[in-house]
């Protein structure tokens, strides 16, 4: 059954937004009677019906819900956007495959990106999410410069590749109310970023003996938490 | 300092292919004297000079040469190759950088891509050998047919999506010899096909709950193996 993304639904009717209806009605020619399944993005899939098949204004008929059970562990991954978009993309896309709650880019001083397009992002996170039937969309933050995002964020892990103690991600200690991952840019952080996060209270970590493009890193920090903590 | 590939390295001197000698000569500018790293790709980090800076055999002098480890497990991954040609290789790169020995492309009954092009896939693999410092290049075997796979090969683990009994991959024993992993196209692998696979002694098995893509599959495996063997 086709799959649309429908935040907000309260009551048994729901109009869905332009882009929705368009795919539903135009691309998907859904016509009223036509069973569709709604993930609201906050844990509850509904069943509904089309309505009114409007190629702007979709309106179903919501027949029933189910509330599907929260993640094991809320993951939050903060990473330097990627030089290159694409591959922020992409790793925005698997990482909701797997398994995500938030996804915070920070900008760092080796950043060579420092603009990003959230609206964009969201779409990526909302497709995936969709393609893989998951409940929660993950929450995308605004871009947040590194040291900002250290100051306002409860301590967790980050992963650098300096030459420095660091203990495997594997091995350290999840609290499953919350684990926060920091991912470098393609330059890695610097050493005053580092140890800034140190003084912070964040563990710096390590991602194994491979070395990592940004986006694999962060893929690979998601997959190890979700490993971990049994949630995949 | 540069990086190139350097299959079949004998003796002191070497003289580059033809892509990676315009690489270093047109692309990096490189002049007689500047030294260089090259990778043979089945364990083997040199350092060399370059002794004539030509733009298609450029030929180098081998300084010192260092023997890496193997890896603790040897990882084959068979997997369907994804109708999108991109999400293949971008498959293949992430793969190369987290750690895998070996990759078959498998033509399932499913598949929708039955073609494919041998050459590019390993020109992605070595790009990404070179950017992640792997001494050993993934093998690229040709593109096979799913039950000429399975007969020709030793009996691995079936990643299936089908609602029947399966062990999730993280709880299974890998024989740091030789772990195979198969993954099948967009719409699964057949009943048919599975039930093939058993009965030639392949084990089914689950990546987790999540709806996962092809390739996203493919890698969440290439990880969870790595992970459990400590390879990465």
């Amino acid at each position: 059954m086709n799959l649309f993304y429908a935040p907000g639904i309260i009551g048994e009717t729901y109009t869905l937004d332009e882009v929705e209806s368009k795919h539903a009605v135009q691309v998907l020619r859904l016509k009223e009677g036509d069973e569709i399944i709604l993930l609201n993005g906050t844990g509850i899939i509904y069943t509904a019906s089309v309505v009114k098949a409007h190629h702007k204004k979709c309106e179903v008929s919501i027949l029933a819900s189910k509330v599907m059970p929260e993640r094991n562990c809320k993951l939050h991954i903060a990473v330097a956007p990627t030089k290159n978009n694409d591959r922020f993309e992409w790793f925005l896309e698997k990482a909701t495959e797997i398994g995500v709650s938030s996804v915070t880019p920070v900008i760092c001083d080796r950043s060579e990106r420092r603009a990003t397009n959230h609206e964009r992002f969201d779409k990526v996170i909302i497709a995936a999410m969709k393609q893989s039937m998951h409940a929660f969309k993950p929450v995308l933050n605004l871009q947040t410069d590194f040291r900002q995002f250290i100051l306002n964020s409860a301590p967790g892990f980050i992963a650098h590749c300096m030459d420095t103690p660091k203990m495997p991600l594997k091995q350290c200690n999840f609290d499953p109310k919350g684990v926060s991952v920091l991912i470098g840019p393609e330059g890695d952080f610097t050493a005053e970023e580092v140890a800034f996060a140190v003084q912070n209270g964040w563990t710096p970590v390590s991602l194994g003996s491979s070395r990592l493009r940004t986006e694999t890193a962060a893929l690979v920090a998601v997959h190890t938490v979700n490993l971990m903590m049994d949630n995949s």
